[in-house]
C-alpha cells in the first residue's frame, strides 16, 4: 500500500538554521583536525522531530545563497521538513562549534550567527498568511526574537497571524543573556510574545525572567508562578516544565512537571548513564510535548515528552530521530536495552 | 522572496533503490572495515539529478520495511524527490558491494538484489493514475524488467496508461545479460516495453539486442539501426547515443550521436583525466538529456546530456550533484578548473 | 622456539558466516554515510573465539562466489579459523545492519539471509566424515535449522556421524521466531536436534519452547526443568544457563548457573558499567564453556564461561578477542581496570 | 647539537587567518556529515611556508577571544609562527567552505569572512613599532585592505613605519572584485598601498587594476606594465609574476615570468598532472620568492618560488609543508618521484 | 590589546617525547587498519598542561632526525613549549602502542623505546647552564633515569646544576621495573636523584622502592614514609600523592594527599563516571601541583592538582588540555556537566 | 564442492615483516593525527602475493611476543600464509612510517628496524629442514642479510639447505647502502648468497652492485652482466629485470626484459596514469615472476610478471591483492576499465 499521509496535523516552526561543527570522539578542537557536521537549531530540532513522529512540519527561515545554504535544505528535506517557506539571501549561514564534554568537563559551544542569514530576515520575507494556510501548532522560541529586530518583528507578526487563525501557539521563551544584542528589553519582548501564546513550555527560571518576579523553584514555586503566568498572559493555558539533574556531563536525570491550568501533575525520573548527545534535548521535549497534546491527556503527553527528551541523549546530533514506538517503549518501563531484531 | 516551485515539469521514474557500498580509498572488501554507503540505482540516479536541475521528481518503488528502507526514504527526500509513491514491504533493500578500481585495473560489482524489496513489487501495489497525473516525463531502463515478472508487468502498465495520458516515456533499455533470471526472452520484453515508448536512449548495441539485428557500430550503422528500430517501434521519435573510450579506470572520454528522426547530430568529446566516481555516468546522460530536451533543441540537448554525463565523473556517489549552471559552463568550454569563489 | 600447535582439541562449528553492518558512533543509518563491518555468525563467533583461546577450529559454511565472499574467507583465515571445509556458491552472503543502541535505546537489526549463501546449503555440498576426522567438539545453535531445509538437513546428517564418532556435541538452541519460515516446527526440530547433542546451552527459556513445558524461571523451575529435559533426550549430560539484567542498553549484569546432571551450581554477577558491543556475548559464553569443559571442572567452567561473557560486551565486533589469561583475571576478581604494560 | 636560530631572517606578516572547512574525498557539502578543517589564509600560508623553509616569521592578526581563535593559535605555533602580535577579540575568526572540482569541476568557495575578527582590527590594536624591530620583510596581500577600513588603516600605517625602517616590502596586491565592500576604492587604496612597497608580486592583471590600464598579456605587455608600474610607484624595484594554464581542476601548468627592473626573465614550464591540492599555490609562489630573494639571485630566486607553487598542488591544505631541498631538487629535474628512503 | 607574557614562572622539563600509537573506538589492534597518535611521554605531558595553565616551558629532549622527528617538534610547538632546547640525532624516535581498555578489560601497552633517539642522549649534547637560564622549577621523573645510562647522566648533571641555581626541583620518581635494563640499581639511583630535588611527587609505594622500607599504605604509614624520605634526602620538603580506586577501566575515583612537612592534608574524592582516556592523568597531577605551588598554598595546590588529574580523564591523548579556569570549576564542585555558551 | 588445495606448488620465504604507518590523503605527518596501517616488508609482499594467486606460502620470521606482534601473525594468517614457523621474540617489531607524493613530489620513508625482533633472529630459531620439507621455491632478498648477522647466517643455511634438496631459489638481490651497519661488506655477501640461488631478479644495478662490475644500463650492457653473472654464479640460470620509467610520483611507466641464459626477450610497456600505491610494485613483480615460472614459459612469465607489477601500482597497501584473472586481463590489453559486474 502506498504512503497514506493524509489528515496529520501541521507544525509549522520559525527560527534559525544552524551548521553545528564538532570533533569527533570527545576531542577539543586544538587536537583535531576534522569535524563532524549537522544542522538544527532549536526550532529545526523540534520539527525534525515531529516529522519522525509522522507530522506535517514546514519551517520558515533564511538561509545563505551558497553551497552551505544549500546543504541545509537538503538536510530540512531529509529530516521531511517542507522547505517552501525558506529563503535564500546573501549571507553566511549561522554556525556554532561545539566541543563536547565527558563527566566532570562541560561541554563548550562558540556562535558565529549574529550576522547570518536568520538575523536579516525581514517581514516582507514572510508570507505568513500563506504559510499558516492547514496549520494546527505554530512553535516559536525565546532564541529568535533575541536575534535581530527583524526577527522579532517577523515572528510577532506570525503570532498575531496565528491567534487570530486559532492555531495553537507553543512558547519555549528561554531567555539567553548573551543574545539580545540589538538594543531591545529581552525581558520585555518575550513577555509580549508570550502573550500571544497558549503553551508555556518551561518553568520557574523563564517566568521569573518574563515577569521578573522571584518564585522559588519548589513544586509550591512552580504552581504559584504558573498562576501567576496565567493571569498576566491570558492566552496561556498551560504551563510545562522539566527538571534536569546533572550528575556529570555524561550522566543525566531528567523528569516533568507541569501545570494544567487546574491540576499540578509530574512524571517518574528517568536516569541516562551514557549521554550520546546533550544537545537538544529541551527541543525533543517540546517535540514530544507538541506530539502529546495532539493525540494524549495531559499526563501522557507530558510522560511523552519526558520520556522523549530521555532517549535524545542517546541520538547523536541536534535532532531527536526516534519514532513514536520507541518513545512509548520508554514510557511503558522498557528501558533494559534488548536487542531489537 | 519564498522559493516558486510552479509550472516545472514532472517526472516520474520508476525502478528500484538500491544501497551502495563501497570501501573508500580504492581499498579492496578484504582489506577494509569500512564502507561508504550511498542509495542509487540507475532509475533514481536520474530522478536525483533532474531535481538538481530543478525539475520535479517522483520515483514509485518498494522499499524494506526496516532501518535500511527508512534511510533509503530519507535519501529520496534528502534528494528532493516525491516520496509519496514508495511501498514499504517485508523484505529485504537490493544492495550492490563496489570495489573501485583505479588505472588498468577494473572496478569491480556484487549484486544482492534478486530477492529484494523491488523484486517483490506487483502491479496492485502502484497507483499509475494517481502518481502520473500532471506528469510530463516517464522514464524506465532496462534493468527493471529484468528483475522480475512482477516489475515487468507494473512497468508495462504505466507504460500503458503514460501512452494513453500523452506523457513522454524515456526509454533507457540497456540489456544486461546476468539478469533476466525469471523466465522470460528479455529481448522480446524490452522490444515490447520500448514500442510503448517515444525517447530511446541507447546505440547501435542496446538497438542490436532489441531487434536482434547486428548493424555495426559506425555512423553508418548507427543511423541504419536508428531507422530500423523506429520503423519496428513506431512510438520511437529519436535515438540519443553516448560513446565511451576508456583509456583507464582512471581516464574516460566521451561524446554523444544523435539520430533525430531527420539528422545525425553529435558533440564534441570530453576528456576526463582524473576519474572519481564512474558509476552512474550514463544515468547522468540520461537525466541531461531529458532536461536538455524540455528546454533546448536536440543539438543543444544532446550537448547538455554529454557535458552532464562527464561532469558525473568528477562526482562521488551514484546521482550527479551538479546544477543546471556547471553543466552549461563545460558545455561553453570552462574545463580549466578556475576555483569559484 | 616455533608455534607448537600439536595435542590441541580442535573444535568443529556448522553454521552461516555474515557480514555485520553498523554505523558508527551510535548513529541511525539514516544519518550515516559510512558504516563499519565486521564478519560472525554465531557459530563463526564461537570458532573465533576458542581459537583466540588456542584451539583448533574449523567451520562448515557457504560463501558467496565473490568480493564478499573472498573477504569473508580472509576474515575467517585472520580469526585462524580452518577455512577447508568452506564452499563458494552462487547466492549472495548474509548480511545484518546494526544501529547500535544506548542507555534506554534499544539496539536494532535487520535481517538479509533468507535468500543467501548458507540458506542454499545442500547435504551434498558437506563433507562431514572428513571434517569430523580427529575433531573434538561439534557445535550447533538453533539458528542454523532455521534458516532452512537445506541447513537443517546438513546439521542432522552432522549430528548423527557426531554421535557415532562420539564427538561432543554442544548445543546452543534458541528459538527465534521471526526465522522458521521455510514450513517446519522449530520447536520440534530443535527437539530432535537436542536429542543427538551432549551439552545444552540454554537455560528455562530454551527448555520451555523445546519441550513446549511452562517452568518457573527461578532456581527450582531451572532445576526441575534441566532434569526434565535430561529425561527427555538422554544424551544430554548437563545445562548451562546465564542469567542477565539489562540496567540499559550500556549497562548489564550478568551470572552464570548450571545443572550438572548431579548438582546446581552458579558465579558471582559480573557488572559491565560501559558497554562497548552487545552482539556475541551470548557466543563468547558458549565458547567459554566449551575452553572450560575441556580445561578445567565445572565450577570453573561456568566461571570462566561468565567472565568471558562480560569481557566480550567490552570488545567491538562479534567476536571475543580475548585471551585464556584475560578471562582468568576477570575470573580471579581484576576487574579494575589497571594498564598492562 | 642544539637547535641554532640565529641569524636568519625575519619575515612579519599582516592578515587574516581563517578556517578552511571542506568535505573530504571531493565531495561536495550536502554528501558529506563531516569536514577536514585547516587554518591558514593567503598571509599566514606565507608566513608557514617561511618558517618551513626556516625563516622566523610573525604575524599580525586578530582571532576570536573562544575555542576556535584559541586553535588558530595553536596552529600558527605548530607553523612556528610567533604568535605574540596576535589578539583575541569579541567576534568570531574568519571562515570559508571549500568543495573540491577534479577534472572539468571547478572547486567552489563559500566565506563568512565579513564580520569576524580580523574584519574588526583597528590600527590602535596593533603595535608596528615593536613588531617590525629587526625585521627583514613585511609582507602583504590586496585582501586585507578589502576586508574593512580598519584592516586598511592599520595595514598602511604598518607599511609606512616598514618604509621608514627600510624594511623591504613585499606586496601580492590581487584585487578581489567580491570583497570591498566597506566603501572604499579598491584600485585606488591598492595604488596607494603599492606605492609604500618594493617587490610587487603580480602581473598584467594586477597593474591593469591597479593603474586601471589596459595593457596586454604577452611578453611585451608584461615589461611594458612593469616599466609604467615602476614609474607610478617608484618604490617599487621589480614585478615576479607566474603564468598558469589549467588543462583541468586536477591537471595545472605554472611558469615564472620577472621584470627585474632592468631584465625580463623566465623559468620553464612546470607540470602537475595530479593536483592534491589547488589553494594557496599562490602564496606559496610569493613565499618561495621571499625566500628565493633573501638567499639567490632574482633567476634563481624566480625559479625557486615557479617550484615551490608547483609543489603546493601536491600539499593538501592551505600551507607550502614543504622544505628548501625539496624544493631545490624540483628546480635540478628531479621530478620522477623516487621514493626517499 | 597584544598578548602580555611578561613575569611567568618557567618550567623545564627533561625526558623523552613519544609517540602514542592507539587504535580507536575501543579497538584491538589486530581488528584495525588505522590508528590515532598523538606525540607524549610522562614529561612532555606536564610541560603541555603547564603550557596551557599559561606558564613558560621548555623540554629538553632528542628526536629522530626524520619526519617523525620533525612532527614531535611541531606538535611541542604546538603546545606551546619552547623547542630551542631539542636535538635531532639519527636514531628513532620512541613508540608506544595502547589498546584502550573499557569496563573490566585493561589497557594493553607494548614499548619501542630502549634503542630511540632519547635512549641515545648523552651528557654533552645538553647545555644545561643555558636551558636552566631564568628557570623557577625543574621537572623530571624515574622514567627518564631508567631509559639508559646517558639519559641518568644528562639528568643528573642537571640536577646538580639546578640545586646550585637555587631552582625548584619537582620529582616523579615512579620505579618502572621493566625499565632499567642497561644495568643499574634502579633504586639507589632514583636515592641519588631525589636526593637532589625539593619536592616529592609520589606516596608509599614510591618511598619504599626508593628506601627498600616497607611502610603501609595507610594515613599513618604515609606520614611515617614521608617523614622517612626527608630525613634522609633533605632537599625534599614536602610530599604530595594522589590515591586512586578503580571501579573498572571505565570509572575511577581519586583524592591527594599530601605530608607538608608540618601537617597532613587530603582533598575530596572526585569520581570520573565516564572516563575518556587513561593515560597522562599522573603527569596531570604533577603539572596541577607545579601550578598550584607557584599560585597557590598548599592545600589549594593539592586540591588543584587532584582536580587537573580528574580532568584529564575526560580528554584524549597524553596531554590535560584544559584550563586553569576549568580547574578551579571542578575544585568549587561544578561537575553537573552544564553546557558553557 | 569443497576448497581442493592439493598439488599446489608451495613457497616459502624468510625476511621480516614490517608495520607500515601513513598518514592517508597524501598528508604529511606532521599535519595528520591518523594513520593507516599495513603489515608487509618485501618478503611478505611477495608470499601474500602468491597467495592470492593460489600458491601455498609460508614465512619464516620473528615478530614481537606483544599485540603488535599477534597483529602481524593475524595479517599473515589473513593473507593465506602458513604462521607455523613465525617466532615470538621480546624486541619490538619493525616499523617504517610513509609519507606518500605525489606528481613531483617523492614519497618520504623512515624506518625503526635496526633492533627488531627480525633484526634478532638466529640460526637455532629457524627449523629449516621441517620448513623447506615440500617445499618448491624458497625466496629471499637482498634486505634480510643487510639487517644483522643473525638475519645473514640464518639465510646462509636456508640456502644451502635449499640447494641441497633442489628447491628452486629465487633471489632478488638489491643492494640497499643505508642498511649493512653491522660490519659486513654487502657487495660480498650478496655475491656468496646469490651464488647459491637459481633465478636472478633484478638487472645491471644488481649486478654491478654484486660483481663491483660497470656495466651500462643498455640492452647490449644487460646481456652481458647477465652472462658475467651467470659465469660467476653458475646456480643461476636466469636474469628477469623491469625497467621503471617516472613520469611523477603518480605516473608511472614499467616494462620488463630478461636474459633466459639464452635469448633476450622483452614486453611491452605498461603505463600507471593515476597511481595508488608505490610501494611493493618491486615485490610484485617478483611474485609474478615466480607464479609465471611455475605455470609458464619464460615469455609468458615475463609478461605476467610485468602486469602484475603494474597492477600493484592501483592496489593500496604493501602486497598484490590481485588475481590470477586480473593479471592475464591486463596481459591481453584490457586496460581501459570497464567495470566488473
Amino acid at each position: 500500500m502506498q504512503n497514506n499521509q493524509a489528515h496529520k496535523a501541521k507544525v509549522v516552526t520559525f527560527g534559525e538554521v544552524l551548521m553545528r561543527l564538532s570533533p569527533s570522539e570527545n576531542r577539543k578542537l586544538q587536537q583535531s583536525n576534522q569535524m563532524d557536521f549537522f544542522f538544527g537549531g532549536t526550532e529545526m530540532n523540534v520539527a525534525s522531530s515531529l516529522s519522525y513522529f509522522g507530522m506535517n512540519t514546514q519551517q520558515i527561515t533564511n538561509v545563505s545563497d551558497d553551497l552551505v545554504g544549500e546543504a541545509a535544505i537538503a538536510a530540512m528535506r531529509h529530516a521531511g521538513i517542507d522547505v517552501s517557506a525558506v529563503n535564500k539571501v546573501e549571507h553566511p549561514l549561522g554556525i556554532y562549534f561545539l566541543e563536547v564534554g565527558a563527566s566532570m568537563r562541560s561541554s563548550k559551544i562558540a556562535y558565529n550567527r549574529l550576522h547570518g542569514s536568520f538575523a536579516n530576515i525581514r517581514p516582507e520575507q514572510v508570507n505568513w498568511e500563506k504559510t499558516l494556510e492547514n496549520c494546527n501548532y505554530l512553535h516559536w522560541t525565546g532564541i529568535s526574537p533575541a536575534i535581530s529586530e527583524g526577527a522579532y518583528q517577523s515572528l510577532k507578526e506570525g503570532l498575531e497571524i496565528a491567534q487570530k487563525k486559532g492555531i495553537k501557539v507553543t512558547a519555549d521563551p528561554a531567555y539567553r543573556s548573551n543574545l539580545w544584542q540589538y538594543g531591545k528589553d529581552g525581558h520585555e519582548i518575550l513577555n509580549e510574545l508570550v502573550g500571544l501564546s497558549n503553551i508555556f513550555i518551561g518553568g520557574v527560571n523563564e517566568i521569573n525572567e518574563i515577569l521578573k518576579t522571584d518564585f522559588s523553584f519548589d513544586e509550591a514555586g512552580f504552581i504559584e508562578a504558573s498562576k501567576k503566568l496565567i493571569s498576566e498572559c491570558p492566552n496561556i493555558e498551560k504551563v510545562f516544565d522539566k527538571i534536569r539533574t546533572g550528575v556529570s556531563a555524561s550522566w543525566q536525570k531528567i523528569y516533568g512537571r507541569a501545570w494544567t491550568g487546574s491540576a499540578y501533575i509530574t512524571t517518574p525520573e528517568l536516569e541516562i548513564t551514557s549521554v550520546v548527545d546533550r544537545i537538544g534535548t529541551g527541543d525533543a521535549y517540546a517535540a514530544g510535548l507538541i506530539y502529546g497534546l495532539d493525540h494524549y491527556n495531559d499526563q501522557k503527553a507530558l510522560e511523552f515528552a519526558n520520556a522523549a527528551c530521555a532517549l535524545k541523549h542517546t541520538i547523536l546530533g541536534d535532532a531527536n530521530l526516534v519514532s513514536v514506538e520507541e518513545v512509548l517503549e520508554v514510557m511503558q518501563g522498557n528501558t533494559g536495552g534488548r536487542i531489537k531484531r
